[in-house]
């Protein structure tokens, strides 16, 4: 085992800035070498390394400085959605661990290029999607694992996450203007499909054994007309705005469902750009025992009071997953409630023992390749399409992940992973 | 204008019961006759008319009776759903105005008998569906109608009720047996398919004027495995029930997406035999300006702070639709919240006017259609299949219902229709 890997880290702009600051706190990961193509990115990394009194990293403007230098052990790909399968492909073709942030595909072939590098390599390939780190997630695995929930058949989740003043429109914070070139505009003013599925499939996949048991088999998605953005745009942003006059094609709310090999079925929401309260996954799990709702914010067992309801935190203190149950006592560190520090540490432990990643590269690409399956299926006005088997045959009888307490297919108990590597246990 | 109506009631069973018991109530309602194939049905009804003083009705075994009675202005067909089409389709044949209980057809060709014999008489078929007098989906329509919700874009809803011991497996009040012939049971060994639809498809069809300026184009359904009923058997169930060894074909979650005309996609979910809380419709509106929520108890409009939650209080005191806030000063009636009474007052003063229902037969038609439509679609593993049209094209250009208090079209003030024929106004 390494005691202590080198990373190199592309894309600092607002996510891989938020989860570099993250690293910079975890004394077994160096930053050897960090690349983006912008210098006013570049720049505020660097003051935040002095800030933390921590050597400078080698900056490069070109990822292949990272991919090529063979003293770096795993690539972190922050950037944004366009370029993570071309990076990810190289990394994975130089043997490099690799860990991706969330976003999909445009075209199914994108997948099979990547599980060609893989299939040269053997490079794990890890989409670092946090929403399997979450609480309630993890809560609702550790209770389907130990029978609790009886037999799940059916899954639901969404992105509800109104993202006109966070993301589509957000103001730069020193000037206080309109920032005009977010990519998720390029996209939806392009694009019709669940683009953004990932933090609420992801969990749901790992719950549902997708890759390891089970898959996917078809996928139907269905758009609504699009509305919300344009009259948005019109009664808030300035004709000088370049998507002023565009006629977006995303629709508000995608509605995509998914069959399952094992007869599960999965419902997911995208619904980006339409008035609603704060963002919710609205993750929900019903089998023939119980129900995990968050938006109801309530475990439902068999047998319990029918008005029963906000029960959450009775079940978090009996069925908590040991890694949250610990993380309980110790308190968390970094974005998102602590769920960044978990993902990142899930995949830093595997580089640094060596082995699978706890998201692997089938659930990757599987992951990955909902956005242009849906789009084809909103093309067709909500035929189903057939969901490709990226084990190619191996989801029904492949071995188990190498357990450690990051597993996300078992609850694995393993006092010997620290969730923080400079705390004695 | 008739001062009162004579009424045929065919079918004394548990809802027929809770109904006429309501009827009973209206000085403005005679019931001429009452049917049913069970004697011990019509001899409780018959003690709840002397226990209100009022005069017996004629009895038959025979619903031609109550249909081939000339002086019968209206005909209840409050049966299972397994004889409404027959009986609705005679009643509509002999011109009298026919209200009839929630429930889908079985065949598609069902739908077209009922619409020519209504091409025939002109008789009026209104499907009794009382979710749409409910005071949320009330309140939705009303601020709709007002243009607060902005444009429409989706909606969604559900049938979601445990119904192991309320329906299916219900014991006998007086020998605390389980009873074993409840129709859906039987309808749950045989068939897969959205059979319950219209509890929550009502009030969005009604909101998203379907039938009067828009259609749905397209619908496909997905089933998940069928776990529930079988599970909860074992475990609840003495062998000796005839069900005992059933596979049961109706999937636990059915998930049916629609897509209308004028864009907008509306998700149905079925959900009847698993554990869960007590009954919701999930009733959500999703609009450029605001959403109303029923899991969520709120309402949310553009500009409101992303926390909110449980506020529709307040909202029913800025925009109840004037029925709920008439209702809300002189107190409801009966069963349901009071919106049974409302739903039958809706159809009585359209009989007393002789006037159109305020749900009418294409309304009732496509509303029934919905469960054949589903089974097509699983039974193609999800694949869109075509709604029919059964206004035949006359749906881009009809005339407003009549204008009465009870419209689900508008929303109308009406201070010259009571709700309470009894009291002064």
């Amino acid at each position: 085992m390494k005691e202590r890997i080198k990373i190199g880290y592309i894309g600092l702009g607002r996510r891989g800035w938020g989860i570099i600051k993250i690293i910079l706190q975890m004394p077994d990961v160096e930053v050897k070498t960090i690349c983006d193509v912008r210098d006013d990115h570049i720049a505020r990394t660097l003051g935040e390394f002095e800030k933390n009194g921590i050597a400078k990293p080698a900056v490069t403007h070109d990822y292949k400085d990272i991919i090529n230098d063979p003293e770096i052990d795993a690539v972190f790909i922050m950037t944004g959605w366009g370029a993570h399968v071309k990076l990810a492909k190289e990394s994975v073709l130089a043997g490099k661990y690799t860990g991706v942030e969330v976003g999909c595909v445009y075209d199914i072939s994108e997948c099979y290029e990547l599980l060609d590098a893989y299939e040269k390599t053997g490079a794990p390939l890890m989409m670092l999607e946090n929403g399997c780190y979450c609480r309630r997630e993890l809560m609702a695995l550790n209770m389907e694992r130990k029978g609790l929930l009886g037999e799940v058949v059916h899954c639901k989740g969404g992105y509800h996450h109104n993202l006109f003043e966070c993301d589509l429109f957000m103001k730069n914070a020193e000037s206080g203007e309109v920032e005009t070139n977010h990519y998720r505009l390029i996209e939806y003013a392009n694009r019709n499909g669940e683009t953004y599925p990932t933090h609420e499939f992801g969990p749901i996949s790992k719950l549902l054994r997708i890759n390891r048991g089970n898959r996917v088999m078809t996928l139907a998605s269905f758009s609504s007309k699009a509305r919300g953005l344009k009259e948005y745009i019109k009664e808030n942003i300035s004709p000088d705005h370049p998507f002023y006059n565009t006629d977006f094609r995303q629709g508000d709310i995608v509605t995509t469902v998914l069959t399952c090999a094992n007869g599960e079925t999965v419902m997911l929401e995208l619904d980006t750009t339409l008035p609603r309260p704060a963002l919710s996954r609205d993750f929900t799990v019903r089998g023939t025992k119980g129900m995990v709702s968050e938006t109801r914010k309530t475990v439902f067992l068999s047998g319990m009071e029918e008005s029963v309801e906000n029960n959450d935190e009775e079940f978090y203190e009996k069925y908590d997953h040991p890694l949250h149950a610990e993380y309980a006592k110790i308190g968390p560190r970094g974005g998102h409630g602590g769920v960044d520090w978990l993902t990142i540490r899930g995949f830093v432990e595997s580089v640094k023992r060596g082995i699978q990643t706890p998201i692997d590269i089938y659930d990757t690409l599987l992951w990955m390749s909902i956005a242009p399956l849906s789009e084809a299926s909103i093309a067709r006005g909500g035929m189903p399409v057939d969901v490709p088997d990226f084990t190619r045959g191996k989801w029904f009888n492949r071995e188990p992940l190498p357990h450690n307490k990051y597993c996300l297919d078992e609850v694995i108990e393993d006092p010997s992973v620290p969730i923080y590597p400079d705390m004695k246990e």
